[in-house]
């Protein structure tokens, strides 16, 4: 099932609680993952998810501000000491690889495997990223270049039909776990085939994840059919107004009347100002949201991470 | 005293326990501090430490190796979104200039305070970074460009003449404590001038803080006054004979024999594989340079720190 593992939420400077942004999203079955933003210390927060560089498949970067990238060099090198030797694809805005080339050269940075840049710039149509990821990207607003990311995942699930296993006295156990598992068995003398017993549907997950942006509504197309939209909401609206336009962020507020007026199912919010990482700064933002969101609604947290279960509901794991 | 609390003190890459090089050098009458290199995390150290970005007067880079200046870009970004607007100097190979000014442009970095670069390679006389402590750079043997720090503090004492007053029978406490502090007392109808029962004894004290490394024996001349040398041993010398010398690293016996010939009082080891992170690892390194040191030795800690006593002893803290 599709599963999102938060390895930063903080925006700007990290804190003792929150590292910079960071998102590890992956099909929980596969071992396969890709990476959205490597903030400085996203390496340090992989290793603390049990995560592995190995399989990591893709790190696309929303933008180019250093609390969304500054982690990728480290990154790539550890990944090269531990031993990477497969191509790493890289969809980022045309600047990343620049910056990559400097760094390469400057820093005496040998990688033991093959990077392949994609700007992010030319992804409107959606690419497949491994047998079940498929990818997209849409411009935001903010004060350089920046993207959100459309993942599609298909998520398949086996259901068996009781009723009519019932309807053949077919005791509950081994046999119905069997044919769930698409063995065929005997029972009473009888062949029963799983595939006659066993039903695979097929669920449509599609998430939207944004970089910073105080421009929701620019999402508002990709939003229609997306079961989640992740979301920076660096301040409260009251903080916004002081603060000013400026930054270029979206309050709690902003973000929350987006994602009603569109109907999204579930929200998350992310990139949180240092000034609310205590737990009354974290409820102000969310009962700020919870006033204009009436769908599922998660602040989210660092290694905390989200699954859309068999149910299509996102939970907590 | 000089301080040295290690931020990082492994090589390459983190692990759960150990993260990449960083080294805060201070004098603890003063808030105001140095960094030694710089490893992508630093920042987060500097939190768990308690040390302020504020109060932060220079970072010398002993090298361009991303486990010891990755870090170096967000720490900055973050002391600007602190509110910094005092110049910091650099002090590094001249790359690294070159990096923040190609990071500087790629990345849309805006310091609200100045930078202040100075070629480590520029630095064989001493120079003064604030009112308690020089520095000056000895090139070392490594894949790129490497250099150590000298850093030299003079360490001020005030010593109560105990025998003056024990004959005098100033009673101990209040009176003792005030003439210490440089306060003219009142006894029994006469008055006792501090400067009288109170001298001021100076202690120099000199640390030679390395970068990467295969020949400690460069560090011979600067090390034949020094009160401690800090140095990587990154491998045993069992590993290092297996990896091959291509690293260029030290191994814990060539640093602990080249300590023992020049006599060096105080070593202190860091920069360790992960291999060796775990207890046994440890172990094996800290037996192996005791084998060939007989000096005081400590294996640096993440976030540990050490002091020059008032007795000139280098202490845990």
């Amino acid at each position: 099932m599709l599963q999102f593992t938060f390895l930063g939420t903080s925006s700007g400077a990290p804190s003792l609680t929150r590292n910079v942004s960071g998102l590890a999203v992956r099909h929980s079955k596969s071992k396969d993952w890709i990476l959205i933003d490597a903030g400085e210390g996203t390496q340090h927060q992989i290793q603390r998810a049990k995560l592995s560089l190995q399989h990591l498949q893709a790190i696309c970067i929303t933008h180019v501000h250093g609390d969304h990238c500054y982690g990728l060099m480290g990154l790539l090198a550890s990944a090269g000491m531990n031993g990477r030797k497969e191509q790493l694809t890289i969809i980022a805005p045309k600047n990343i690889q620049l910056w990559f080339e400097a760094t390469q050269q400057l820093t005496d940075l040998h990688l033991p495997y093959p990077l392949e840049f994609i700007d992010v710039n030319t992804l409107q149509q959606a690419i497949q990223i491994n047998e079940s990821i498929q990818l997209s990207a849409i411009a935001l607003h903010h004060r350089v270049e920046s993207y959100a990311f459309a993942i599609e995942v298909i998520q398949q699930q086996k259901k068996l039909n009781v009723d009519a296993l019932n309807a053949l006295s077919i005791p509950k156990g081994k046999l119905w776990g069997d044919l769930q598992q698409g063995k065929d068995v005997e029972y009473d003398g009888k062949l029963l085939m799983s595939n006659q017993y066993v039903e695979i549907q097929q669920h449509r997950v599609k998430a939207i994840i944004g970089g910073d942006n105080d421009q929701p509504e620019l999402l508002s197309s990709a939003c229609q059919d997306a079961d989640v939209l992740i979301h920076e909401s660096t301040y409260t609206q009251a903080t916004l107004d002081k603060v000013g336009t400026a930054p270029m962020h979206s309050s709690a507020k902003m973000v929350a009347e987006f994602a009603e007026q569109v109907q999204l199912p579930n929200l998350v919010l992310t990139h949180f100002s240092a000034r609310y990482h205590d737990h009354e700064g974290l409820n102000m933002l969310k009962n700020e949201a919870q006033q204009f969101y009436s769908g599922q609604l998660f602040l989210a947290e660092d290694l905390a991470s989200y699954e859309f279960n068999a149910d299509h509901v996102l939970v907590k794991i």
